[in-house]
């Protein structure tokens, strides 16, 4: 990789997420030459990709080029490549267009969906983490409406028209409100041909609550809205099976359903070369220790979900979510610069700002450190902090818009059957 | 296709373009049954499709679901479907999802890409008829310059810096607008590593003005705009040969590039057992008379870019664009109305409402049939007519809301790098 060195040390940073994003903003204006590595041009703003999948919203508004946020900054570049492989003794990281060497590394690469080492439902559910696969999954679910249109055949129906979630946090619960909204809104009008009463929407957890991050409260409320919207909540259930068909469980229970939406967990998302040894910690995760460096490593750093930081509140390592990530990336930013200066370091301190999930129009819950509330308001506030965090002026408008029109109409308008992929279709 | 027979007469309309959509809207409150078939459950708005390849608009604001157009009225039903056959003797029509059976057949199968069978063009080069197309051309426009930054091969990152568009239709002009203004106000900023002022526009027509539809002193301005944006005009030019790295005119001309778009023609999508025949006329289009039945056939008709209807005006058929091809499907609305009563039909009237384009900020040309403008106030008309013509208040919402972003900020945010295709993942 062409990048010239200059007289700064070289920071790496690998991933565009809200970690990443965070440190390369603060240290844009210092004396470091900054390299951000990520396979996508585009930042995620994830905790919204659950309307993407679902109409709401167009991909392109909760998304946004990573060039631009850190444009005017001379030293700093960004490069769309794959990491392959650190490279730990020689300081360097192997990429799909080359090598670069670094002075310090970061990896913010994230995590990625985890299903317990069960291929058959990787190969046959949906996941929901990136862009892509939003996209996938609402063109699925437009699809199977279609197609059940065609079958004679009452399973087949049946089966189309059965939306299966699996993992009750945040992700899976969103997803399966904006489901039961489309189902009483948007279904009875788009196919007055079939019997969308007939449409079920499951939700599966393993546990014997839902958000189990949140309250007590939270997760009563929460559970009480998703069964008002008609959503079946099944807890206390595990799904050890799912072949394209039948979903099988650790009870009597099956579903037959053409999707399972697998949002039951997460896991690191590591590299070779720094994928094995005792760092790696709880859910394929780097310890790290209160100043993000990676055990073991004194120029390596994780922050984000993939960083495992033991506290004594999380002694399974923080919360993976978008508030220790952005704050690790602030706090390892200002660090760096204390380290250049020869400064001592300060150490990390998670500051809970709370936990929020939305169900359904004027459903959410929210849990802030001294309020706890639920219902209308909550739900003002839920939509004021996801347009609050969205990055871009025009990504805020749009997606304000969207929501102030899907209000008032009942409606969802990004319906376009269309499935992305990744790799060039020229060679 | 599992659609039961009503007492009134079935009509099937072969897509969901400007005239499918506008005749269906016709017969929606009528004594008739209508099947709409399209192979996308969306209707795209192919004025903008150059505002999606070039990032100054998300492919859904472009685009509006089928069904919600037309919901509402129980004699109306849509399929998603392939039509691969026209069975003219049984009157029934073969799709992917099965067969049916027609009292009356209207193709509005619209038109698809010319390339004068030149394969090896077909093959190299990108189009923008379609929203996947589009975003194809987006994704590629944006790599190609993350990949000039990786070379140290001047030729290979002058190929990757060049566009050459072929044709100076409107589609044409207005693409080499949007690339320069690209050129000037994005890729600076993107990328500081590169030098971008290497970047090329290349417009290439192979007779001897563009826009040549419209009037001279249109052309002559569109020119002169494309030439202060630093747009290369290459008139009385013809294309021969692209392999994806050269290419080769009637001319001595070559030109190294990574990405052509051929914008040079267009022909009518024909579908089997109705593309051979004497009906077969200019541009692979059907022939049909003043009440847009195609020629030899009593109840199968033809409205739109597939149709060709020669008028005294128009020896070669009615122009290829959005106007003819509204008025006609409404027209025959009313027709098939007046069929059904046994009244007599009445012959299509075209209503010539002009013609425009858009270069660029501040910059289109427009001709009305009583007047001719250029400049400012024709962009501000421009922008005004596409709003209006625009499907859906959300639609228009953020479109409006994008260009004001766009104009102000002299920006284009939509650039994520995505590809699109249409195929299931899912087996």
């Amino acid at each position: 990789m062409n990048i010239p060195r200059t007289s700064f040390p070289r920071v790496v940073i690998i991933g565009g997420g809200f970690a990443g994003v965070a440190l390369a903003k603060k240290l844009s204006k210092q004396e470091v030459q900054v390299v951000l590595l990520d396979k996508n041009n585009y930042h995620t703003f994830q905790p919204l990709l659950y309307q993407v999948s679902t109409g709401g919203l167009e991909p392109d508004s909760i998304a946004y080029p990573i060039r631009k946020i850190l444009k005017d900054f001379p030293n700093f570049h960004f490069r769309l490549a794959n990491v392959e492989e650190i490279n730990t003794v020689e300081n360097k990281v192997l990429t799909d267009i080359g090598e670069l060497k670094f002075d310090y590394l970061v990896v913010a690469s994230g995590a990625e969906t985890n299903y317990f080492g069960n291929s058959e439902v990787e190969k046959n559910s949906m996941a929901m983490k990136t862009i892509p696969e939003s996209l996938n999954l609402r063109s699925l679910i437009l699809e199977n409406f279609e197609e059940a249109l065609l079958t004679s055949d009452l399973h087949e129906r049946n089966a189309l028209m059965n939306f299966v979630i699996v993992g009750g946090g945040p992700t899976g619960v969103e997803l399966a409100g904006a489901l039961a909204e489309i189902k009483k809104g948007i279904l009875p009008k788009d196919y007055p041909d079939l019997d969308t009463r007939l449409a079920q929407i499951h939700i599966i957890q393993s546990s014997d609550c839902i958000l189990k991050g949140m309250s007590a409260k939270a997760s009563e409320k929460a559970e009480d809205f998703l069964e008002k919207l008609g959503v079946n909540v099944w807890k206390n259930v595990r799904v050890t099976n799912y072949d394209g068909k039948i979903v099988t469980t650790n009870t009597d229970l099956t579903f037959e359903t053409a999707t399972l939406v697998w949002a039951a967990g997460v896991k690191g998302a590591t590299i070779k070369g720094l994928n094995a040894g005792d760092f790696i910690y709880r859910g394929d995760r780097l310890l790290v220790n209160e100043f993000n460096q990676v055990k073991g490593f004194k120029n390596i750093y994780a922050i984000g979900d993939i960083a495992c930081m033991v506290t004594e509140e999380f002694p399974n390592g923080l919360p993976m979510m978008a508030q220790p990530a952005i704050q690790q990336g602030k706090q390892l930013g200002e660090n760096m610069v204390r380290l250049i200066e020869n400064k001592p370091l300060k150490p990390f301190e998670y500051h809970d700002k709370g936990a929020m999930a939305t169900i359904g129009r004027n459903k959410a819950v929210v849990d802030l450190p001294k309020f706890k509330f639920q219902g209308v308001f909550a739900w003002y506030v839920w939509m004021f902090v996801h347009l609050f965090f969205l990055i871009g002026f025009r990504n805020r408008m749009v997606v304000f818009i969207n929501w102030v029109y899907n209000y008032i109409r009942f409606d969802r308008e990004a319906r376009l059957i269309i499935r992305p992929f990744k790799k060039k279709l020229k060679s």
